[in-house]
């Protein structure tokens, strides 16, 4: 019987065929006659059961004595087995070493977060990382094909740019030639100059921020899906926001949900995320943090108070309508009320806070040059984005999505790091 | 009658109904009694006849006097009309004016390139713009759904990476709090490390590239899309380039030709783009290049060479086994031959150079440390790449495929700031 190349994930198509398995040996367990080896192939994980009595005695010694991680080549007869975690396993008729490792560092046993994190590039080899890093993948592409299917097209904003969005005390700076640029913490100036062009628009993209802060829901460098539309104003802009939520987490619980059970993560309150959202101002949330996180009118939330909030709630919930003062240059003020801006941000339940920032976009030329001198900002450097209100000025809105806040929470993670392949924490950049 | 909200894209839908558009007036002529006005709303380009004798008096003397780049609110029926560019035009029955432009910069004439740049921000409004970057949109989504149809994992690499990929001289620095980070060059050596973990993997963002020249084919900030797959060798990375590269031309030629048209590219030469590809290696390549632009053996390729190279063939040409000094310390020797390496560069044909750099790696660790030397790269900072081929070395290849040189050449562009909505570029970052 010849062995035809397969994988873990679709070796339920040759139950009763011999199949090769390319991969690593991840881990591997003892009974008797027999050695139970997990074989994993980057789709997934798989047991080898090695009989002594039915393979040569170099090959049953090569399964008792290979460490953990040699790569492998692995044939065997495919059974079903619901006893299995898959449903099936292998019955090995041969297997070959390609390279023998020795020593591997990341047992199976307990490891701190700071060795783990030095041997990131080995730690996502586990099951876990590889649930949380699928979970990821899905939820990119669900915001991809969510925004593509409502007309929005892909206009990517640059990294390296000119100016600050928001303030320059938390920007990465570069040498560019003769000049200095900056890591881009938002598309968002960029995409309003986008939206005026193609009407619907949407980057995505890395994006940075020097904060030195040390949290379990910040990374220095993290990626941001930031949708902008023409004639869309800010109510239009919740019921979009809603929709992609529900989107996502729909898309999730039908495609990974074998990865949220690997995580352990209760799934009910995630069947629970449905339209509509509850939207309270800025002004009603001060009363219900009144009594256990109290906060003075024209203070910004800080993350107890988002989550104070959000745990009124089963479900994301609008904080809308914020003192001015405290957000950005570019927020149109309710015109009832010039004090507060038609701006919201949506918080996650369960503790997860904000995962969205968005709102309606000055549109007017002469208030949002105002703005840009109230705020110390260059004039100069924003001269192409006053254009776009002197050429054709439209009510015009948006909002950016954080990955991995989306991540973090669609998992139940505890802390963000793990929400991104490779994360950039305060002094951490290696590997 | 009331006019319902319709866009551009989908006014055929609506023959004989009256419509409103949200958009922009792009262009006007006058005939007689009656105004042709260009609108435009993001998604499409829509002419629309404003009858003098149809139309109240201030709104014909709106249709007459607004200015390029007003945002309007234009409402009409739909008529079909054969000879319109679209097959469809609009007769106005109202016109409103949202905000009045007047000395839109960008007229209907010729401008410089400088000019152009200048206004990156307006002239990405244009027809020819909006081809171009339709055509960058379709390319990246086609890229991402073919990967993800053949088992590619999704994993993002970081920006901020603490050592270099290939040298130090042409890299963008910043400070990381109290150390120095680089922006990656390319997101390959992290890939092989996700590639270990999920067998086959792609990363696709910006990387950035501090090279003082100014040419026609580079920018200091691109994207790229690069896969990487364990257990694949020289030969099953050659043909998975190829079935990428086709898949992505039969994509845009059966979505974006109406864009094609517009930026005038003969498609023809695009329709010829099938499997396989030519295969000429260096030293062939070096033969044919000896009657035009003759290289002694060991240099590099530059820009001649490519196109000249390219010229003896109408579809993509891969050039390969390229001398070991000249190629990145990561590169496979081939075992047959060590001093050229498993790679190659897939050239597009009409003169636009290289489009994908790829290879198989170096597997052996004891071979790739002394690489490492050889190249004066700082082997601590390697440290993790080479826990690679300690834990579970495999065969493994990838290659990256530089979204604006395809775009470049799928649109026919003459240069490449076009391909990207926001180029940077030798001293320009603005805006």
């Amino acid at each position: 019987m010849t062995a035809r190349p397969a994988t873990v994930e679709e070796v339920g198509r040759h139950v009763g065929a011999s199949v090769e398995l390319r991969g690593w040996l991840y881990n591997r367990r003892k009974a008797g006659k027999l050695q139970f080896l997990i074989i994993r192939d980057g789709t997934g994980f798989l047991q080898a059961v090695a009989s002594e009595a039915d393979l040569p005695p170099e090959v049953f010694e090569l399964c008792r004595s290979l460490g953990q991680e040699s790569s492998i080549l692995a044939r065997g007869v495919v059974r079903a087995d619901p006893r299995s975690p898959g449903g099936y396993e292998l019955s090995l008729t041969g297997l070959e070493a390609l390279q023998a490792a020795e020593e591997y560092p990341i047992s199976l046993k307990e490891h701190g977060a700071d060795f783990l994190l030095d041997h990131r590039h080995l730690w996502l080899r586990t099951p876990r990382q590889h649930a949380i890093i699928r979970v990821r993948a899905e939820v990119i592409a669900a915001c991809r094909d969510f925004l593509d299917g409502q007309g929005f097209l892909l206009v990517d904003t640059p990294i390296l740019t000119p100016a600050a969005c928001e303030g320059t005390t938390t920007l990465f700076e570069t040498g560019y030639f003769d000049t200095t640029a900056y890591l881009a913490q938002s598309g968002q100036l960029y995409n309003e100059a986008a939206a005026m062009a193609f009407g619907r628009v949407y980057c995505f993209g890395p994006t940075f921020r020097a904060e030195k802060s040390r949290t379990r829901r910040h990374l220095m460098e993290f990626w941001m899906v930031e949708p902008e539309a023409a004639y869309l104003d800010f109510e239009g802009n919740l019921t979009l926001q809603e929709a992609m939520i529900v989107h996502i987490v729909e898309r999730v619980l039908a495609k990974r949900r074998a990865e949220l059970e690997r995580l352990e993560r209760d799934t009910a309150p995630l069947e629970g995320v449905r339209p509509p959202f509850p939207r309270v101002s800025y002004d009603e949330a001060l009363r219900l943090l009144e009594p256990v996180e109290p906060l003075a009118w024209g203070e910004d939330f800080g993350a107890p108070h988002e989550v104070a909030v959000a745990g009124h709630f089963d479900r994301p919930v609008f904080v809308h309508r914020f003192p001015a003062k405290v957000k950005a240059f570019y927020m149109k003020p309710d015109p009832e009320r010039p004090d507060v801006v038609l701006g919201a941000d949506l918080l996650a339940p369960e503790g997860y806070g904000e995962i969205i920032g968005g709102g309606e976009r000055l549109a007017d030329h002469e208030t949002l040059r105002r703005r840009i001198r109230e705020h110390g900002l260059p004039e100069e450097a924003f001269r192409w984005y006053l254009d776009l209100r002197r050429y054709g000025s439209v009510p015009h809105s948006g909002f950016g999505l954080g990955i991995e806040r989306v991540v973090a929470w669609l998992c139940g993670l505890e802390h963000i790091r793990e929400a991104i392949p490779f994360p950039r924490l305060l002094n951490r950049i290696y590997p």
